[in-house]
């Protein structure tokens, strides 16, 4: 645990009651009309929207209305709405996310782009380029999966440049998350929740060996806990402490905590970018579940990771044995319904060498490359064949 | 999980070099002087004093100073400092506490006795007397056990009115935590902080049933990690890995995090409190792992706490047997020096009424009422007894 530093200042405000309360959180925070940014319309089937609005209306704040950003979420509808922003006869003092994260992702970069005099993309590219502040964020959270409120994080793709680049501005300032809203969602929506949730705890708690064990500890205890509430999710979508305690263990996911002090790994985030970049149909967090499989497997018999695998298998799946506790975790993506092999996925052997190009490719892409083992190509496509078939 | 608020504003600033960075974060909020609380004199020989002084000279912050308080703090130091920081020629415009949970708990009474017009203790009586803001306070940590460095809570004692009560203001701006300034410390202090934490974890573990289960599975994860690093600690008290992360997990403990979303217990607190107001020089520490020792196999046997002593033998202590933990929890304070029984602490049967008096009196001190068991007096005077001897 060297020189680090904690600061996570995004106010919650948790449960059935909480987006009624956004409209005085903005209000208290000086503002008189904000930009509320969208979806593709689910806000107005679940009843978001209408509770948003009289939020705000309650609260005396103004608004104008932005649609359609959507997932893998695109740097041209931020361009669109930062554009209505800067507007001055909008008179836009706020954002305010309504979604999953590529919406509040979205949100982000939107409210310190408007604050940029130049085009957005220039600081995706370049992230001194960044103004220090942006307006006022908030959110209102319908989907669960990438922690977006609750972090700085926001990743925008740009097709024309093949590029999709993650970049970190500042944390909302407030986010409202109603677990009752996510009662409907498709299944595959929540399975890729708790698949994107789980990789990112194991992309942070495979690290060097002898860092921050009380951070170990608490990934392991988030790991437990999405595992748990999700398989009680999926038995019956409308266990609201089952739903309640998922996304506030998801939402921790990736707020800073089960990361404190390690360096994490990150390696099967860089290979599985590849891969929805070599076909953008393929959802990031399936492409996570195939890798996973292949991958710890690999990982754990380099013999890296010193007794990390043995307390991961011990805590989570509640065996000595490691190769059973990746048995359980294929168990866990079966009972989920998440793929397991790239021909799940619709690929196979001829694809590997083009995915491991783009894997090359990919090194701009700012995902870290891992401390604990920097992959080259031919580890890549060996990773890769073994997430071929079972 | 009902209705919940999470906000935890504070920037914890981490590592061997965090105290040097502090004037730059007090410079940064926009202030020119602040008044520096200082407890009894070990900041100048831990060379802690030096090196806030040349952190805040560095950033061109004027200070004054003021030293004294003590353990249990008085509400009489609190005022002598808000008469100093009142005082318009002295011009302060922030607290800066540089102690252990004494001198932070009493920065904040200060920060926002500043505030108000009255006598600060009239806040302690009535908090809806509390200004909404008081001064920025910040803050560098030399003793981990009370968390102050990153939550709201102040607890002042009044010995006039013989009261000893926790108030809530607000947290620290910022905070700086150097784990190798504890490294000197007298091992009693650090059992102390171990025992307190712990204490902290489990009043906030046992809870009403079905409540949050990830919020409980971090609590064990975090009380898992006070006890592997407290022993590490016990061996080498230069272990910087082990230090680094008691310290870390010591903050998290009482941070909201273990708690959210739980109604918690308090009752081994509850008791408490009546034996250090009966008898002051006993530390608050140790009367909890006396009360602790004896309190949870009585609640244990009471049989209202649904599988959680079990869910904590295994995680914490690795055994299904829930006696077993407990008598694990008694090796654990055996090794790390802590008392066992009130014998330990020098008190005897005949003390027992008098400290349940104490307690009847205590129902105003602000520790709140147990929601998974209301006890009378009579029961307090059995858990009394069960603390009595071996």
């Amino acid at each position: 645990m060297e020189s680090l530093t904690w600061y996570n200042p995004t106010k919650i405000l948790f449960g059935k009651d909480s987006i009624e309360k956004i409209g005085t959180e903005i209000k208290n925070a000086g503002l008189k009309k904000v930009l509320i940014l969208f979806g593709s319309g689910s806000a107005k089937k679940t009843g978001v929207y209408d509770r948003v609005k009289k939020s705000l209306s309650d609260a005396g704040i103004a608004d104008v209305e932005v649609w359609g950003v959507q997932p893998n979420p695109l740097v041209s509808k931020v361009r669109e709405a930062i554009g209505i922003a800067k507007d001055a006869k909008n008179g836009v003092e706020g954002i305010l996310a309504v979604g999953g994260g590529s919406v509040i992702d979205s949100g982000k970069a939107i409210a310190f782009g408007v604050k940029y005099s130049g085009d957005i993309w220039e600081i995706y590219d370049d992230p001194k380029k960044s103004p220090s502040k942006g307006l006022p964020l908030f959110s209102v959270l319908t989907l669960s999966a990438t922690a977006s409120e609750f972090n700085s994080g926001s990743v925008l793709s740009n097709p024309e440049k093949k590029k999709k680049v993650p970049m970190f501005f500042a944390n909302p300032v407030a986010s409202a998350i109603d677990p009752t809203v996510q009662f409907k969602l498709p299944w595959r929506q929540v399975m890729c929740g708790a698949v994107d949730s789980l990789s990112h705890l194991m992309e942070q708690y495979f690290s060097l060996p002898n860092e921050t064990i009380s951070t170990r500890q608490i990934n392991l205890a988030l790991q437990k806990s999405v595992i748990e509430t999700a398989k009680k999710i999926k038995k019956n979508n409308e266990d609201y402490e089952a739903r309640a305690n998922f996304v506030w263990a998801v939402s921790l996911a990736l707020n800073g905590l089960p990361t404190f002090g390690l360096s994490g790994d990150w390696n099967v985030h860089y290979i599985e970018h590849a891969i929805s970049a070599y076909n953008d149909k393929i959802a990031h967090a399936e492409g996570l579940a195939v890798i996973s499989l292949a991958y710890y497997p690999i990982l754990f018999k380099k013999g890296i990771t010193h007794g990390q695998f043995e307390e991961w298998a011990l805590t989570v799946f509640d065996t000595k044995s490691v190769p059973d506790a990746i048995n359980k975790l294929r168990d866990l993506y079966i009972e989920l319904e998440a793929p397991l092999t790239l021909e799940d996925l619709k690929l196979n052997a001829k694809d590997i060498d083009a995915i491991a190009d783009i894997e090359s490719l990919n090194k701009e892409s700012g995902i870290p490359v891992s401390k604990l083992w920097k992959l080259s190509k031919d580890e890549v496509k060996e990773v890769l064949k073994a997430a071929l078939k079972k």
